[in-house]
């Protein structure tokens, strides 16, 4: 065999067993050291590349489409910075457990340390950050090596989709000559044709564990459970069954996955991040047990008002062996898969509790308590947005949740997004799907993590997204341009950090504007020309509701921008919460 | 004291020692976690502020300033993803030995791996890549801790400068509220006043290694110094010294800072990567010894140049510990500084041979045969490039060398661009400057430090790159809007990737142009509308010299689009090698 043989018979081992595991999409960031990875993934008849020019904004992609697919998806890159330019999706899909595969093709180990151009030292590059690194051996077409090939494959994709989901890097070494084969020379055909299954248990809890819980449970008069972000789609119909069961209300943080859907009651309650900022309620609303799945939800109310109950017994429950509770207050965890575990609940007798809270005819439940607040926020929020002619970034997501098609994914950038989100976005028995990037919450790479999202989905993909946060990635548009991919962007444009002005930093004039508002001046319109995407900045709700509905009909990307002005957006918001903290006192009757 | 006074002591100490440690310039991303670095950096009046808005962006510009002013720059950023953003400017900062401190904020030890927002691992985030990491203690204002925080910076700044310079990180966990003091309320002073001083001495080579190489050298016949990239300015002057002194031809990489300058004469060549590439003359310029200085050179022929003469005494110095060899073919590494090597080297009695490789009366010598060769390739050259009219990548060097002011920077993109620099761009008595990003050969980054190397230079600056290099880092571009710098951009526009065409990929037509050509089709002028830059597509050469001139003349920023075409460009590429050769068959006197 020569050299080139050699190499892309290894390689097409490789590349075979991954498609053999599930992978059916590469992001592929062109470069001359990966030509052995890119000539085989691009003639494998399993796999679809998808070509990037900017490894940041293309692990974003890949971050995205395997966050939505809920399968593994690779990112290939040259050796070098490009590699380093994976880091930040890296991080974030460690944090949001998402199976990214990173494949970095690297120099041969003689030219590593030694001067040699696009060598840099990609052993261990992303640290902690990935659950498996291996520097593959240098190529061999031997039976041996061919087996080592695919057990890399076949471990990469599983480990990486075993709880919790995470990243795994690869870093292969190549020799030059890269040179392709010709077209007409195939690669040498191998021994092994069958390829690596790799199986995985879920994680059921144990019997004695769900028998202990449950008379915990069955035991607690006050009990609540929190959903927080997580991406087990059968989650919703589980908590609710049990909720149900055990007469507990449940605040749903939109990226729960539990807020939308048809399995949603009215044991799901969406306006707590309105109505837990008033300080009476979260006095009166004292719990015994809270039972949370998932991370921390994203509304601060809902921490604030946990830490206030410190005595309450907090149990975490936590499929992928992790630590959610920042606020560290977990009296216990449960290392066990959510769903398993509510699914196992709710077969027990839970249910002679229902009443609980009760304090003799008429008088309202803990159950009826809270949906009576949630009830009130969200009429006094409705009310008040139903009058509002001015353009104010929370009633996007009143009006997006009416105009949204069943089917359709909203992904919502960090920052203020996916705070109004969570306080806009009604429950809704429709099949809405919200996404977004939570597991280091930054505001990097949120378009192309949407982009990759848009790329795996059926339906219409509408991003809602701040102005830094889209600066920070319009890179990632041209996939939208190379791939033809649909999209409605709708984008807040404040000039600049708008959650700063939430912050205790906005009451400090001396820098404030310099060091936290940070005005860009930017006109975003010359963006869209450059990507060929439609755009329009809208002054009025009627133009908001029709240039969204048309993103959402057209193919190809659409701009919304939604030009609001950072200070009276914190006067907005909090209008809102004295409108909701005036029908609360009204409302919500008096229970202890 | 308070928290925010304990916080605001600390950090104010912190910062003060970084001033005093002579850093002058801090690049600044936004964020709340960084409160406190934020507020003391913007309150001190020795240090300037440089807002950005992209992580990726703000580390590369630190890492031009500090190339241009080759002294530290620091560069701030808050919790999470945005410091894995800074990855690919470290990475590259320290190949190429850039004194870059990076400080990141991060959540308090009890937020850490709890699922806390904006919390990942900051801990050695950066690997192996930098040179000291300090994951700092708690804000504490005792006098001992106050001095710990002065230690800190003192050091951080001196073990970013010490050979090798490189990338020096701290993480400062920082505890809520992050509130700043108010505008009146100053940090209260602290005990310490005087700061730290740490001095370094140079590497100067012991009498006995200089004595030695003298030996060696003088004894050489047909000796060859190779200057690389590198960055002490002095070594121009310092090597011609040598080389005049020993009778050895340099061949001086434009990165090398030999290539011009008031230093320059005739034992400096310039044109060796057009007729190392003639097989007969690589054969007969068969080398006996050969010092290194820098980095390997850029150019390709060099290097298989030295690779044909194993045989010959290759001997490397670097005076950062380093192992700058990628072709393997050190007998002799010397770990000194090169400039105090050179000059120690001649003050010591060498000219006895400065007439070597003369055989006789009228035949040339070793140092006329180079110089013949280097007269007859650039000659050849100049000719050629004189009668085209074509937009041809090589001639705008050739156009810049005769356009750039005195005290100009050249900066050069990676993959083309510093290629035809080196091979285009003749050597020169006037002080032009050359910069680019040869650490790690990234295409990533480059807008930015371009224009962080315009922020911290006197003179004009000239960004020469490429389409792909370009869209990589357009959000660089913001920059020169926020802090109306002034540069010019010349910008090769051939669709895709170029250098592929140059490659053995070329020949392989089943996927080259999906996975290495990797067309864009994107029309750059909505970029220089996005960012208020002046933007002329040029289509002669008249054009290309008005719009270059208006640019070097006027204030902020100016792109000049320079269409061109992949596959052209290679064939013009190879019409030059063919009129070089034709001009060394003719010209270089046979010699042995």
């Amino acid at each position: 065999m020569t050299h080139e043989q050699v190499l892309f018979t290894y390689v097409g081992a490789f590349v075979d067993e991954l498609a053999r595991a599930g992978v059916r999409h590469v992001v592929f960031a062109p470069g001359s050291r990966s030509t052995p990875l890119a000539v085989m993934l691009a003639r494998h008849p399993d796999i679809r590349l998808w070509l990037h020019l900017d490894e940041r904004s293309a692990a974003f992609f890949a971050l995205g489409m395997a966050k939505a697919r809920r399968e593994p998806v690779a990112v290939v890159c040259s050796s070098g910075t490009a590699a380093a330019n994976f880091l930040p999706a890296v991080v974030e899909a460690r944090y949001a457990r998402v199976p990214l595969l990173l494949l970095t093709a690297d120099r041969p180990h003689e030219l590593r340390d030694v001067g040699a151009p696009q060598a840099i030292d990609q052993i261990h590059l992303f640290g902690s950050n990935v659950k498996w690194f291996v520097d593959a051996a240098p190529p061999e077409a031997t039976p041996g090596m061919l087996r080592y090939a695919r057990m890399l494959a076949a471990r990469a994709a599983a480990t990486a989709l075993a709880d919790p989901a995470g990243p795994v890097h690869l870093n292969f070494p190549f020799r030059e000559p890269l040179m392709p084969l010709s077209p007409e020379e195939d690669a040498p055909a191998e021994g092994v044709a069958t390829g690596i299954t790799v199986s995985r248990a879920p994680r059921v809890p144990d019997p004695a564990t769900v028998q202990a819980l449950a008379k915990e449970l069955a035991a607690a008069r006050r009990g609540l459970i929190v959903c927080g972000p997580q991406t087990d789609p059968d989650l919703g119909p589980a908590v609710v069954g049990l909720a149900r069961a055990l007469g507990f209300p449940v605040l749903a943080d939109p990226l729960s996955h539990v807020r939308c859907g048809p399995h949603v009651d009215d044991v799901v309650l969406d306006a707590y991040d309105a109505f837990l900022r008033d300080p009476a309620l979260v006095e009166r609303l004292a719990p015994d047990l809270v039972l949370r799945f998932g991370a921390m939800p994203t509304s601060k109310p809902v921490l604030l008002y946990l830490q206030r109950h410190p005595a309450a017994r907090h149990i975490v429950v936590d499929g992928g062996d992790g630590w959610e509770d920042p606020a560290l207050l977990a009296a216990e965890v449960v290392h066990a898969s959510p769903t398993h575990l509510c699914s196992a609940l709710t077969d027990l007798p839970l249910s002679q509790h229902w009443e609980r809270g009760s304090g003799g005819e008429g008088r309202p439940t803990w159950l009826t308590t809270w949906q009576q607040a949630d009830r009130a926020a969200r009429g006094a929020i409705a009310q008040r947005l139903a009058g509002m002619d001015e353009l104010f970034e929370g009633k996007v997501f009143a009006e997006l949740a009416a105009l949204l098609p069943e089917g359709s994914t909203l992904f919502a950038g960090n920052s203020m997004p996916v705070r109004d989100l969570d306080t806009f976005f009604p429950r809704s028995q429709r099949a809405i799907r919200f996404l977004a990037n939570r597991g280091a919450n930054g505001i990097d790479g949120v378009i192309s993590s949407a982009l990759g999202a848009a790329a795996a989905s059926d339906g219409p993909l509408v991003l809602a997204i701040g102005d830094i946060s889209f600066y920070h990635d319009m890179n990632g548009l041209l996939a939208a341009k190379l791939h033809d991919l649909s999209a409605t962007i709708v984008l807040f444009n404040n000039d600049g950090g708008g959650i700063f002005s939430f912050l205790p930093q906005a009451a400090y004039p001396e820098h404030f504007e310099a060091l936290f508002g940070t005005p860009h001046g930017l006109d975003f319109r010359p963006v869209a020309d450059l990507y060929g995407a439609a755009y329009t900045r809208i002054a009025t709700w009627d133009a908001f509701r029709e240039a969204v509905a048309q993103g959402v009909a057209a193919s190809g990307l659409s701009i919304v921008e939604v030009p609001t002005d950072r200070e009276r957006n914190v006067a907005l918001h909090r209008e809102m919460w004295r409108a909701v903290s005036a029908a609360l006192a009204g409302e919500v009757p008096a229970w202890a």
